[in-house]
């Protein structure tokens, strides 16, 4: 019998970047479609995505997709839907509704068309000759939030995404744990892979429920307008501050694109309810008293040239913030985004404006993913042969390994922790690494896919720490004339003030230029000019901007 | 009777570059000399100095600096030193014995010489004729830390730097409460200023000395080496950590610039104490079987090139990790560190190391600062007039003024929150606004310092985000040829495979060219340029490289 192949082509060992594939034979299901976030080190890239070279590969080689499940709405699940899909030839795409709802929305952004197949909870669906899989609805910071039961000729696999175990969810739909508890009892699960993300909290993470009252109670007594911001896609949290809006007596408007978008869907959809009257068009603003207004707005992380971010600092054409206002952060800040996040409430607190956060109001904000206790649970309820953690850091899957799969006893061998870009055979047995590929993510920068690699990136972190310093060099009738040579800089000194640098630039550049002689070659020219200018620079001022010497032919 | 000015050189909101003014008439203090430390928004900037222009007029006008007083050893109290005292006239600095020798190496280190006088506690001390002071015993993540009792003209001010209230500190040296006590009975106090960096924290900070345990409970069963990651100058840390290690039998490696020569220093001036035999040269760390040995490494910050990243990395020519080494990250990470910081955990993770941090082992690092509860202790006791809290962001002191000053009843007017640049004006009754300066803090990069301004750094954030294209306009007996354009770039998009975007921007500009007709000034073609190009590139693939047009007259 063959063995069923397992790569994740976002890379394990990352958060984001979810796009898993399953392979028998030649028939391939993919799970999850999602992007990546840039970090400080990618400089001007939008978003990341996963590398499917892999995939391209297997399809070259025969393969089919048979179908791709989508487990939730988030970005780094479905994001990169739009920028792959027209590199692949057409499969069937299946979701939750408001999953579906949500993709729909992210590819028509791009003006890409694609139909995608809504599917209901513990509906058996068959993929091509060897796949089987069914929703099982879980809870998660958006709603609509699936784990995949797959069925395949080696065994059954259970693939939990992002989820916590809420007991009171906003929503009302608990997770189905009637059925996790019946994969468990039939004792035949070969594989589950588990959200280990917040494995390092050892307390059941709180229930989205138990937020709502705690935004009711920062909303009180506020005599200006109340600006809250979250996670654009969080609609239970949505939809409770609604609730205490209601409650209140405030009118409620969206501000910031993402939420306007995404609040106008799910109302759509169903999985949004707001009361008849409640709802003020942002134009409307100034008609409202502050004392009876509550406005939603995108910008939760401090995001530059976010709406929030553009209020806080009097740049926003219809919110203007005062000090009679309060503004309620209501989103953890993500690691990585601390310096925009925190800046934007020190401005608010510089204001005068009430401002809260959950680092001092903990119940302002829950998290939407299981602690080690919840993961705990779902691996003694599921009782897989393997377990791998997933949707975490490499310090996560570690710790998962140790406090979580090790307490349960499991062993090393079941308990799987790839490299990235290590694609596994799995069969009834065992598991083993068949293939070590490279995965490098593609970037989005602008309409551009791909065309930011590698050296663009770190020629951008380089221009970044010291500037540029262009060397022009004009050549008449095969002679440098150096007395000719003119130095442009950007981002190194402040040129006005930088005669003597320029000067000694201009020296040096001579001195190396006759070191080398008349015989030289541009490329070798060019070459050294860079190294030893930028050496001797360093020594000078212990800076090392990027150098760039044009050798310009003028014949005429 | 003439007031009393005070200013915060370093910004007021701000954590670190503490640098503060009291002036009474022709005669001005100074307290402490710190730099800061630049954000992402700096790229390339190692360290941020003061703004010492108020402080140049004053003495331009015929004032005096009588002394400057430094609180505690760390940077951000001590490390402008080197860079100011060439630009001021002499005068005396005053220090604990720990603090001053930390000075004396700071300024060493940058071969300037100047001596630091060294004061007991509860010593008064004359300085000019207008001011008095003593030092105050108080707990800090260094030791030897001080508080300072001013006596002005005006009344009596405290200036409580960093602080925490440790009931047991590790060398046995409280806080001098006593003598704290002894202030608040006498009831004169004018003014307080508070570190209040801590305050969103509301349970006492628990002791230095419960950290010395937690780490032997973690060095201990450990089958190869140990590597404990630190604050370099956090020398009650080192110290508990030598004593486990004395206690597991364990040799002592002290590995990275920083914490080598705080070692170095502290050993002689014997505020750290290390058993004879324990420690070991890091040439001789092959010498010793692993697990007997415990490096004490620097980089707990995750930073770029430090010891501790270069081991994880694999690329340090002494400390090879393995998969039986363990890495203790006894340091929280400071907000903006979080990618350096977390990817050094995750790269350390994958590679099997055993590695815990204070996010899932809280004990293994405890602060130094003091949290809400003892910062309303202190102003309890101390009862002045005024209080002004210092040393946090903006949020801390907001949060001060509602959750600390506010509960004991002190009137907004009697609460201190200065905007970056206010000179405070104060006497016995009351605090006023006297004047706005404004302050720029001068940025240090390699050897220039001041050198590197507000357009130098924007500059070098957009050419992080999108690059630059240098456009070569040769002009010939007055003429632009186009035809002969070059088209350079860098950081923008991979030049060999970027064919179509360079004949798109040589077709660009010369149709701007042509609409700007031929009279155009030099000036107004290039600005013409860069703005339109700017803006059609953005609009053909969303990105805004730096434009750099360079017009080259060749006349032969």
């Amino acid at each position: 019998m063959s063995k069923l192949k397992f790569l994740a082509l976002g890379g394990m060992g990352r958060v984001t970047q979810n796009l898993y594939l399953y392979q028998y034979e030649q028939e391939i299901l993919l799970i999850d479609c999602g992007i990546g976030f840039p970090d400080i080190y990618m400089p001007g890239v939008d978003a990341l995505i996963p590398d499917i070279s892999y995939l391209l590969n297997q399809i070259e080689a025969g393969a089919k997709i048979v179908g791709m499940i989508l487990s939730h709405g988030h970005d780094d699940h479905i994001g990169a839907l739009p920028f792959l899909l027209p590199n692949l030839p057409d499969f069937p795409i299946y979701a939750s509704p408001l999953t579906a709802q949500f993709a729909h929305d992210r590819l028509l952004d791009k003006k890409v068309d694609k139909n995608i197949q809504v599917l209901g909870d513990r509906q058996n669906f068959s993929l091509g000759q060897y796949f089987k899989f069914q929703f099982i609805a879980v809870t998660h910071s958006v709603p609509d939030s699936k784990h995949i039961l797959l069925e395949t000729p080696v065994g059954k696999i259970y693939h939990g995404s992002d989820f916590k175990l809420d007991k009171n969810p906003v929503d009302g739909h608990l997770t189905d744990m009637e059925f996790i508890e019946q994969i468990g009892r039939q004792g035949d699960l070969l594989m589950a892979c588990l959200d280990c993300l917040r494995v390092e909290r050892d307390v059941w993470t709180p229930s989205e429920s138990t937020v709502g009252p705690a935004l009711l109670r920062e909303m009180q007594n506020v005599e200006g307008k109340i600006l809250v911001t979250l996670m654009s896609s969080h609609l239970h949290r949505i939809q409770q501050t609604i609730t205490a809006c209601q409650e209140l007596g405030r009118k409620v408007v969206f501000v910031g694109r993402s939420v306007e978008q995404n609040v106008k869907t799910a109302t759509q959809s169903k999985s949004l309810t707001i009361p008849k009257g409640l709802l003020i068009d942002k134009k409307k603003i100034k008609q409202i008293p502050d004392e009876k207004l509550c406005i939603i707005i995108a910008g939760s992380q401090g995001q530059e040239g976010s709406s929030l971010v553009r209020a806080v600092y009097g740049d926003h054409q219809i919110v203007q913030i005062s000090n009679r206002d309060k503004v309620i952060f209501s989103a953890d800040v993500i690691p990585g985004n601390e310096i925009p996040y925190y800046s934007a409430i020190d401005q608010l607190a510089a204001d005068e404006v009430d401002v809260v956060y959950p680092e001092i109001r903990p119940n302002i904000h829950r998290s939407g993913h299981a602690s080690r206790v919840e993961q705990e649970l779902m691996l003694k309820l599921l009782k897989p042969k393997f377990v791998m953690p997933i949707g975490g850091a490499d310090r996560h899957r570690s710790l998962f390994k140790k406090t979580v799969a090790k307490p349960l006893s499991y062993q090393d061998w079941q308990i799987l922790l790839p490299k990235s870009g290590e694609v596994l055979e799995i069969d009834r047995q065992r598991v083993s690494v068949a293939q070590q590929v490279s995965l490098s993510a593609k970037t989005v920068d602008g309409l551009g896919i791909g065309d930011v690699g590698p050296i663009v990136l770190s020629d951008r972190l380089n221009l970044s720490k010291a500037g540029i310093i262009v060397l022009l060099l004009p050549r008449f009738k095969k002679k440098i004339d150096y007395s000719k040579m003119q130095v442009i800089s950007r981002g190194f000194v402040f040129m006005k003030e930088a005669d003597e640098v320029v000067n000694y630039i201009k020296k040096e550049t001579v001195k190396i230029a006759q070191d080398l002689g008349k015989n030289v070659k541009d490329e070798e020219l060019k070459r050294r000019l860079e190294k030893r200018l930028a050496r001797r620079l360093f020594k000078v001022i212990r800076r090392e901007p990027m150098i760039l010497p044009v050798i310009w032919d003028i014949e005429r």
